[in-house]
């Protein structure tokens, strides 16, 4: 942030691909803020949401935190699509992770079973009176958010020390949209998630649903913000120079 | 922080301008805090109202970590208008971010209509025997609030490693206020926030309430804290000598 | 950390000053968190008190990093105490804080008595069937935790990192013991907390109970952490060498 | 996170050691997740366990961070356990901790008594209809958790800036873990947070499942990490040349 100066703004400005990235930015950090906040006023009644998202939030932050430094802190196959949609991740490495995820998924929904003496899990479904395409649109959205907020703050080279909080971001975000969609389609944004409880409580209604959203959600994110709001760190495709540290 | 050491204090220490920076840094932040605290025990009541403060704070956090970098993480108009008037971004630039947030926020009402088939978003109004005036001072120092803490956390250059946590510091005193603002007028504190819903939702009434009132409190923000709490990183104005560490 | 070794221990380990200051530390930890932990059990049935605790956590989070850098984030007349006990601030700054945190929170009472259109403010008081000794002692406990973490975490000169995340140690451990003490005294740990609202809402009952616990248990926690658990960047008062980072 | 590039993957990428360790890490942390998420929902109906879970995340959070630098933020004889196991701690020190500990939810579990006038401290125990087998399991489960992602974020030593934010984990993994455990056995992942109130409110029953589960739990946890997850810093015990940085 440079010291205090009043101007009208810089003659090119008004076209400048920084000026267009940061304007992108504040338009999906707002969509994805508004979506959340009055969702969860439409979503209002559920009284037991916030022991959901809170469970779904905190664990996922520490879940993210302790794989960060060694594998990327995916922990979601839709997360490891938009970083293989983007070129961040090989397409060998994105097997392994899927498979490692489901498999983790399912022996944890596994020792559910066992630790609380044979309960089946529930998993996600539609609620009753919410179509099917509508619930697929929302898994749609909320993973483009979940999956944006990943590139923002862990994958792009620029995040500086944003990466520090990046686990909390992807947390946060998980925490509010449940409060948005658990009334109405569960909220997963996460096919292992989704899968280990179906697999275990053998529940497969509306299941496609949570591969199907999340990876179109993730995919659309990869790609708004690779070739969209990611600052090159060398000009890439453009003749424009990069800017100085006093052209903010 | 200096080794331990006692002492009455330096003898211009009184009237030294950073002992009167500190001194009302310790006012406007003690002011904040019992705001929300005492003002959270008078809200209480609404049972749901820690579902939409949870849910706006999560997901404020991943919205202005995801476009710190980019754009500033500003997410709301009225900390624009508050940057605007420290002189911390250009007008052309503030026009344009004020036309992304506002999009951002109804493209997200949008699409809640569309996920929740056809659900009418809510949005802000002031509440049944509150009055108009009383939400207005409500909205400015509640907006106040925020915009002050945006100043000391994310815009200040001597912020140092603060900037890490701003946009914890940024999204949980919004979270706060609206534990205390919600019952008596939604507490929005955003303009964009209030546009979108009330656009998709076509819901007007009170609305000049949800963008007069943070204009004012941003407005306010940004003059305090640049004409009286920010350190200037070179003397300006003044004849006093910078500060060294040992003065502390 | 050093790198994986087995050992037994180093000959003068067991009298060594690292090893009864880590020691220290360790009690002091699981006595703060036990006391929440276990406290928060006794104190069930209050179903609103997470807001309340919810509303002074984040706020005093945004507070106390908004004033970090310029005042060192007191917002509390204990804190200051505490500091001014250990040698960390001079007595006549300490002054000009205390004002101002007066000051702050009695504007922030009559801000809203005037937002509210005019609801008393409730301010602390001791619970039916709670004792006054009872309560008082309850205060110093807490302030004690709530002291030892700004201790810990934003004045001790070793604390490294940790000063990026004090803010939130000293706002979480209050939203804790709120949610301990709240329904048998509320939960202060602050002065300027209690007065603000004693003030504006003219309610006096065992306010003396607000300033004598908290300052109590401040001053008990700038003794123990400065002459007990802090490590001294050079040796001051003893005849030890510092340690060298391979003796962990 | 290097440039963007598509590949398939390097020839020897499906067996090298850091492959590997990456998918273990995926695994890990997705049955970490997904265990506490679907955890949550099977644990619904204890309308006050948020109160629980937060108070014992607050908490433990201003206790480790307050603790870090000093002892290493144990907090816990598990996690003692489990650095003791893993050579990270020495056997001395491990016993000083757990004496320190012991006595320290000792004092609180006595001060909880005197400020409450008298309340007995109810501890842990397992619900009806539970069998101790289970229990004991979830502990294990739990602590497994728990401890896997201390190691993850405090003890490696290519944590890098994750060290800021371990406290975090390691609160929040325990604030998702009650949301889980809670109805069903307590969820205390900390013989010392069970043994205070057991001793002040005398209540033995089930203790044992409060000290085995949790030891052998942090003692996988420290196998786990140490022997499969962690990044050696200089090669050892393989003839494998350590990763370039453009290996990713």
């Amino acid at each position: 942030m440079p010291p205090r100066r009043y101007a009208f703004g810089r003659a090119d400005e008004a076209t400048h691909p920084d000026s267009i990235r940061a304007t992108l930015s504040e338009f999906l950090s707002t969509f994805i803020f508004v979506f959340a906040g009055e969702g969860s006023i439409l979503a209002l009644g559920a009284s037991e949401l916030v022991v959901v998202a809170l469970a779904h939030a905190l664990s996922l932050f520490a879940a993210v935190a302790a794989s960060m430094n060694v594998s990327g802190g995916h922990v979601n196959p839709a997360v490891t699509l938009g970083a293989l949609v983007g070129g961040r991740v090989s397409l060998l490495r994105s097997f392994y992770y899927w498979v490692a995820q489901l498999l983790g998924a399912v022996v944890a929904a596994l020792l559910l079973r066992l630790t609380t003496d044979g309960m089946r899990p529930v998993g996600f479904g539609v609620a009753a009176g919410v179509g099917e395409l509508n619930a697929l649109l929302m898994e749609v959205v909320m993973t483009f958010g979940l999956v944006y907020t990943v590139y923002a703050t862990a994958i792009d080279p620029k995040r500086g020390h944003l990466g520090t909080i990046a686990p909390l971001a992807i947390a946060f975000i998980v925490g509010a949209n449940i409060l948005v969609g658990g009334p109405f389609e569960g909220a997963s944004m996460n096919p292992a998630r989704a899968f280990g409880p179906a697999l275990v409580g053998w529940r497969w209604r509306n299941h496609w649903i949570y591969w199907l959203g999340p990876f179109i959600g993730a995919a659309l994110a990869g790609i708004i913000y690779e070739f969209g709001v990611i600052q090159p760190e060398t000009p890439m495709h453009t003749h424009h120079q990069p800017l100085a540290p006093e052209d903010y």
